[in-house]
């Protein structure tokens, strides 16, 4: 950030009066220009035995299998957002369940959710973001292709969860390294 | 937001190409400025029978009492955050527990998430952003002096949770009405 989006002037980081870490600040017209974290919501859509992945269109990870996620959007609910991600990403038809997995990613100033998906139908859409929409068992899971760490912690979790009698919802904090690319 | 962070140019709203929703976009430089919900972390500081809870010396809801919780920062986790507000707001010692709320308020573009919290030492030093911090049991809690509906959510679903023998991780969504100012 150079630039208060609210005058044009530039913006220097310095400590606000009562605040205890730098923002940036405008001297022009005052804003202080607060910058957090944001929230990547997605599924675990489940049809039978099998689980909905996507092969990312982009990047970062192009090319790797990722449980349907995308950030939330100002307006909607978590699970609203983890939705449309899964209409977008996979054109899924599916039911929301209960929210799942909540994994903080202190380093790329991220927290994701994953809810719970029943899949309605078996045919796929895959949107822009996708090169395709795949059902895979867990013997069939790509563990080595996948995207990122938290959808391998949320799959770990769900087929852990399976064989011990049902599904219950997990909090953990994951410390991210970047795999390196293909 | 007028102008570009990154350059300075003014910016418009347009919807850029393989997205379905209007951005702040800078013709400039190019730059797609996304605009996303904020993470609102804090705690249920539980003292034997006790909460406690600050009374707000900011607006909004100046006067009313709260639990410690603010903005997540980046670079920090969920339970990170919330110790650091219940530090900054109560100046209370408190050992963190598990997450225990977590509320949508998608009117105000926010996600509230509280986790529980022992209360290690009932001597408080409340921060500039609180008049008081002190312990109410639940017969005492100020129920139509208190900030936020995510507040009342939250200790509604504690001192539940406490009768039914345990408390378990809640999630759901409030459509927020603003109370009448004072």
């Amino acid at each position: 950030m150079r630039f208060c989006s609210a005058c044009g002037q530039t913006v220097e980081q310095s400590v606000p009066p009562g605040d205890n870490r730098p923002r940036y600040c405008c001297a022009g017209c005052g804003t202080i220009h607060y910058q957090n974290p944001k929230m990547v919501l997605g599924t675990v859509p489940v049809w039978g035995d099998q689980i909905l992945l996507c092969r990312r269109a982009i990047e970062p990870r192009y090319g790797y299998w990722t449980l349907p996620a995308g950030f939330m959007e100002n307006g909607e609910s978590t699970s609203e957002g983890a939705l449309r991600e899964t209409i977008e990403e996979a054109g899924a038809q599916i039911e929301m369940g209960d929210l799942f997995s909540i994994i903080d990613v202190p380093q790329i100033e991220q927290v994701h959710l994953f809810f719970m998906a029943r899949v309605l139908d078996s045919r796929f859409d895959p949107g822009p973001e996708s090169l395709e929409a795949r059902l895979f068992t867990e013997a069939e899971i790509p563990w080595d292709q996948l995207a990122f760490r938290t959808v391998t912690q949320t799959l770990r979790w769900y087929f852990e969860d399976i064989k011990a009698g049902g599904c219950r919802l997990h909090h953990s904090i994951v410390r991210y390294e970047p795999k390196p690319r293909p």
